[in-house]
């Protein structure tokens, strides 16, 4: 998120409120958040409404693409096709209706100067006249790396931890968003990154530069102290699943030249696709930690809009 | 709504509450209202939670639809086939959970008497004991039309504005009930009520007995103050879209001889199959207005149930 | 549900609740309860909720079934197929944005082994660590029961009423979920329980221990105070239906021979197919009543859950 100047001050009161999460219980008070999904969501929705709960703002739910409202963005159509509403229309109203918007739209990994416009949110931005937040969109997850910068400083035994992101198998092509956010949330808190994966799995620059990138994975992981596993499709070669030779699948194996390295992962996670179980059940796994964080990564987020939009009104 | 006696004082309390949207909040303390939708809803379903909220409603949410539950409506059925509850159980059901019923459920289309009848509403209304309203029905959306009602109170320049409803074109059969609906309030408030369509769309008389009816849509636009654009089905040919020779796609050279005409819509519309981007996005565009006043009205009829269950008790 | 010990004070406290449903209003302030569908659910899902809104309860809604969540079950499985996330993780998650979970799982009816089991419900216990309830299982439906003996406590006229649970015929074949818990908390209520099914129907001894069967229905239902309506699906020949040469419909003229009795059903009923009209919509029939204490039932279970949260913290 490049709208955060001070990220070691977010989280720190994003860790403030885990430890007093009704504090603001009154502050969302007769204010209503509207969750737009087009995409199916367990996680994010549970711990976005959560967070909203702890500031006592009323959630509506809206499931764009489970109810079929297929939605037009390009300016200007002549809508006589399968789109029911302009998103124009469609925005303005739920502008109308919510005070705070909270969309998720995965990328379509067909098209990648489509995928990188980020047109769904940016359009939600531009014709909703409210405050818009990501739960995910075409090339970033934001709540997501906040809650994983969240954890990070729980658990950090020393103040600049070597943090490593390891590409892991996967059957599907998924986004890049994840592993984009954190890349990027990891720099900008100064942290020092080693990124890793297979030749062709290169992430989008903008979001890595100043990391360094490494090949091989032991080499990677020597001296790490946080593990961070996922999967993404190519973004050189869009959206592909590249054939890959060496086994990238981490285990108890992986981590033996590592600083007792914590392990990450934003789940949903493929078990012993990605990563083993003996790796996930073991004590080293954060991945309920940042499930968990993910509820006051959201909550201070929209602690914050609602106090802008309150000094507003 | 037959049931209401005095259009201007419920669109005049309507007014009022939009000024003070919270003024009953504890009125529907502890009291619950079931949204049921047989047919998918955006605008309607937000609003009336929004206005349900503003009241201080708990909103129960009933898909109907897209839990694919199969009411059985025809009595004595020997229930043998894909049917899994009759209406007498599900609505009385549903009376027991909630105090209040809104119910949305569209024309099948395809046989004029049934619809008509309101067979859906007319059960839901006899087997639930509470007070049932309509999320728009087979032949009527009253509460569309009260917000439409809001709407004009809010920028008539004169008592008595020259309203002129046209059909519009559309790509798929639409039911008749905006039309309907917006034809019954607007002459029950007295208004001068021009309706202009090709020939053969003709409405039921029962909701127009009033209205001037011109095929002539430029003759009918003259002096126009408010211009509301809606497609609809053939109610004599039923359920069908009629060959149409004429232009009938609503532009700004449309309305040159309007006085300064307003443009009303439902929503959601076909943008430049129904009319233009250029009169829709213009300041003559009172969409989103309407849609906004979605909430009063909707909140406005819940107020006087509330009380009136209130007063019951 | 063997961990109710006293099963008449938990009806009794239900029965108090009736009269006074808000007196618990605060206890669940601030918590939430998350409602996990495997199954649709019309009646279950809004009855929990008004149970929980009475106790001031959040309420998260999860639809995994329909949101096509597809959850992995086995142990150490190679998570390279359809399912997306392990019962390990996703219990693990609800548990930890809930406060509470209830589950509804419907049986497969194709192994009779697993479904026994209760796989689903009992990973979602251990690996959530919150309380779960259950939303009717794969072989009971505790909630359903709870609320049927407050039905009869309320209903009958003598201290031992004569209670008999009568096979019904179905066009498709149904869990024995009702069934099971019907008899075992009515046997564990003291009643006297009679079952009566054709050849091949015997319920599971576990839960029918202590009740007499009887293949004729006719005598089954002399001297009846309470007759209890419901099919299940064969046990032995594990979910097939059986051929059934008697007529099984029960009506009027059944109950000639019993004692005035009431006519329970849990609801969907398949009317004329399984009892006919005639019984339903006369004064004999406690269906709506039924209905209404699943409100109740629900409450009561989730009252003495939050005490023992509370106790806790």
């Amino acid at each position: 998120m490049k709208d955060v100047h001070n990220p070691a001050e977010l989280i720190s009161e994003g860790l403030s409120l885990k430890c007093n999460p009704l504090k603001y219980l009154h502050l969302g008070k007769n204010k209503s958040i509207g969750l737009v999904f087009f995409n199916s969501s367990l996680r994010t929705r549970l711990s976005t409404q959560k967070a909203a709960l702890n500031l006592g703002l009323n959630v509506m739910l809206i499931n764009i693409g489970a109810d079929g409202w297929s939605i037009e963005f390009e300016d200007g159509a002549v809508m006589n096709n399968t789109s029911v509403e302009h998103i124009k229309d469609a925005a303005a109203m739920l502008g109308i209706y919510c005070d705070i918007l909270a969309i998720r739209c995965f990328p379509g990994l067909q098209n990648r100067e489509l995928d990188y416009e980020e047109k769904i949110l940016q359009q939600f931005i531009k014709y909703s006249k409210v405050p818009v937040i990501s739960m995910e969109s075409a090339t970033l997850h934001p709540l997501q790396s906040l809650a994983d910068m969240i954890t990070i400083a729980e658990f950090k035994k020393n103040k600049s931890p070597k943090i490593v992101l390891t590409w892991a198998p996967h059957i599907k092509p998924l986004p890049q968003a994840v592993a984009n956010s954190f890349s990027e949330w990891t720099l900008h808190c100064g942290y020092n990154l080693t990124i890793t994966h297979p030749e062709g799995y290169e992430l989008n620059k903008q979001f890595t530069e100043g990391a360094n990138i490494e090949y091989n994975q032991q080499k990677a992981l020597e001296n790490a102290d946080f593990v961070y596993v996922k999967n993404w499709s190519s973004f050189q070669d869009y959206g592909k699943i590249l054939p890959v030779n060496e086994n990238w699948l981490l285990n108890n194996e992986s981590l033996k030249n590592t600083n007792n390295a914590k392990i990450m992962h934003c789940l949903p996670v493929r078990r012993n696709v990605e990563l083993t179980d003996e790796l996930l059940d073991s004590e080293t796994s954060l991945i309920h930690h940042q499930a968990e964080n993910r509820i006051y990564a959201t909550q201070i987020v929209l602690k914050k809009i609602i106090e802008s939009i309150s000094n507003e009104g």
